[in-house]
């Protein structure tokens, strides 16, 4: 059983706030600091270029990639870090249209993250008009799996509503008419128990600054199912994936297994304060995680709605269609979150009128989740709206 | 006049080494550590998610982007910080030869990094088979600057001999012909007095992590010329290149200038050691940074060729041809290298039988040099070496 009370104790919260964002940066782990400081002056500053070997600095991006493969249920050598979630699913997108060379569309849906989209339109540009990216609802997905598609490209949980897509039948139903399916985790990785293998996706990739607490801009993640790991071609095809990276060979040959997909220098200041963070999931359970943020979450819409029937959930109620998150309508959204940041609740907005709430039970309590029911509340009906979306002050 | 007593001080090198590796990974700047951990703790820390506009970290690509650019003679917004040198090339290329629809070939030379060649080669796999890669000896790029040549891609200074192409005059003759040209200055930016503009390339990248002393896996720039900064197509078409990113759009339209380059969420530690390793250069000329590399280099060069004539020199001779590092051909580099290593001379090799020595004026002396000098020939005269590559200890 995950002891919930020592996982808070591992990271450093400001006073005073109840921090309801931790689905888009999540909170400085408190030895984050220290491991950085290290590799900066013991390794950097004391072992130079040395280091690259005496510190293992050449191996940072698959042996980072493991501790985070093991978050989503992936084998050792099927996981690497580097770059961004947008780099990484250019990689896994042109990889997998790559395994079916006959077939040219890419289906989407509108929940998707737009970046992966632009991503999918950007590579579609470069590859040629023969390609397609078709865009449907998210509750369309199932009915659009025909056999002309050729890769299936969804992220599991959607960033505005927290709609959360069945993978494994929605992968299921791909592989029967020949699609590869690749899945975003950006919303699940480190927010629930992620198994790449029994859901049997080709791809898969996700950021690690969400759930994972890796600081901004922390680096990706990407996996190959192992069927696929030494046949994938890495389409950004950079020093560090090739098998003999230091022989300075004229012409590219894929590195074996995932290293293939490694691209250049890797940042080994931000793997460093990530493999730091990640010390926090050694003793955690995802399954426990996962049923704290389901209570969480009920609790926090149960408060909501009981107290402030102007707020409409935007999220599915149902929480095993919903991901770690909770999102409420108003229209005047940004405002609202302006006031409660004031306040010392924090969450965030997404256009046109999205609150978003993040439940991350490494280090949320009850009693923060009380408290931030009861300041939303009184915000929404004891305070009046600047039509610039600023709230103006308390009116009782 | 610069100061290089005064630039030394602000870096923090171990006792006891001469430090002839800036050129692969600079050293320390001293006020890294601090920078990094006030962002840790000060900003992600405390600010946590309010820190992206509070600390302006999203700006900070750009903002760091034109600090880089003042050393490489981009005016203010024409360049931006990202990836890896790696990934801004690809950028850079699919741009370039989208500017050229009508022609499919891209030039380069052998002397080119091979990551540079392999980004090409997975490219031009994607972009499909009309595309041709022609690599020439580096003597051969003038004659081979042809009326079919879409791209001219070059590394300005060879990473193993130091050789340096004439920029400017092959820019000049490809610009003669309709070519775009791209300079890789991976070994110039901190190293000389490069001039984007003077020079007229179209597109330049480089990485920070060498004379900019930004850290291992600092992130890379990418420069493009003010007359396409507005219609070059990024092909990594990431949120954060959007027009407005958190419109979250289901379209991808490229940001205004150089915004577009932008891919995925900056990397704020990185980019924060990097920043701070800038300040270094804010009474720094680089014409005297040139000077003194000459200096030091030639010193060497005469030092070395007078006591260990067993060395031959693998650099042009001609200082004006040679960029700021001085390689010498032994067939037991690797041998001879581990024992400069062990007594504190610290350069690199590259094979198969290349001996690099970088000269980086910031923090080296005329004594770093003398000493090196001693110990090189020291080793070379009388030392034995293992056939297996390591020094096997002193004969005399």
């Amino acid at each position: 059983m995950t002891d919930f009370a020592a996982t808070r104790a591992l990271f450093n919260l400001p006073d005073g706030i109840v921090y309801l964002d931790g689905n888009s940066l999540g909170p400085l782990p408190a030895a984050v600091p220290a491991r950085v400081a290290h590799v900066m002056t013991a390794e950097w500053g004391t072992q130079l270029i040395g280091a690259w070997n005496a510190a293992d600095w050449m191996g940072a991006p698959q042996r980072v990639g493991d501790r985070v493969g093991r978050l989503i249920g992936a084998p050792p050598g099927t996981t690497v870090m580097g770059d961004t979630l947008s780099i990484k699913l250019y990689q896994a997108l042109a990889a997998a249209l790559a395994l079916v060379p006959d077939r040219h569309l890419v289906l989407s849906d509108s929940g998707n993250f737009p970046s992966d989209l632009y991503i999918a339109q950007g590579l579609m540009a470069t590859l040629g008009p023969q390609y397609r990216l078709h865009v449907v609802d998210p509750e369309e997905v199932a009915d659009a799996i025909t056999g002309d598609v050729g890769v299936l490209m969804l992220t599991e949980v959607d960033y505005r509503t927290g709609r959360l897509h069945d993978i494994a039948a929605l992968t299921k139903q791909a592989h029967a008419v020949g699609a590869v399916v690749i899945c975003d985790l950006a919303h699940s990785a480190g927010a629930m128990a992620v198994d790449v293998v029994a859901t049997d996706v080709d791809f898969a990739v996700g950021c690690t600054y969400k759930y994972l607490n890796g600081g901004p801009g922390a680096p990706a993640f990407i996996y190959v199912a192992n069927r696929h790991v030494d046949v994938a071609l890495p389409a950004l095809s950079g020093w560090m994936g090739h098998v003999e990276p230091f022989a300075f060979e004229p012409h590219y040959r894929p590195g074996t297994g995932i290293e293939r997909m490694r691209v250049g220098t890797p940042p080994i200041l931000a793997l460093a304060a990530l493999d730091a963070a990640l010390d926090v999931w050694d003793d955690v359970d995802l399954r426990d995680v996962r049923r704290r943020s389901i209570e969480l979450s009920q609790a926090f819409i149960a408060g909501v709605e009981a107290r402030c029937p102007d707020l409409v959930l935007a999220s599915p109620r149902d929480p095993a269609r919903r991901g770690s998150q909770v999102s409420f309508r108003h229209p005047h959204a940004r405002a609202v979150m302006h006031a409660l940041k004031a306040r010392g609740v924090i969450g965030d907005v997404r256009a046109p009128d999205i609150l978003r709430f993040g439940f991350t039970p490494l280090f949320l309590t009850d009693v923060d989740v009380t408290h931030a029911i009861s300041v939303l509340c009184d915000v929404i009906l004891h305070e009046r709206w600047d039509p610039e979306g600023v709230g103006t002050g308390r009116v009782t």
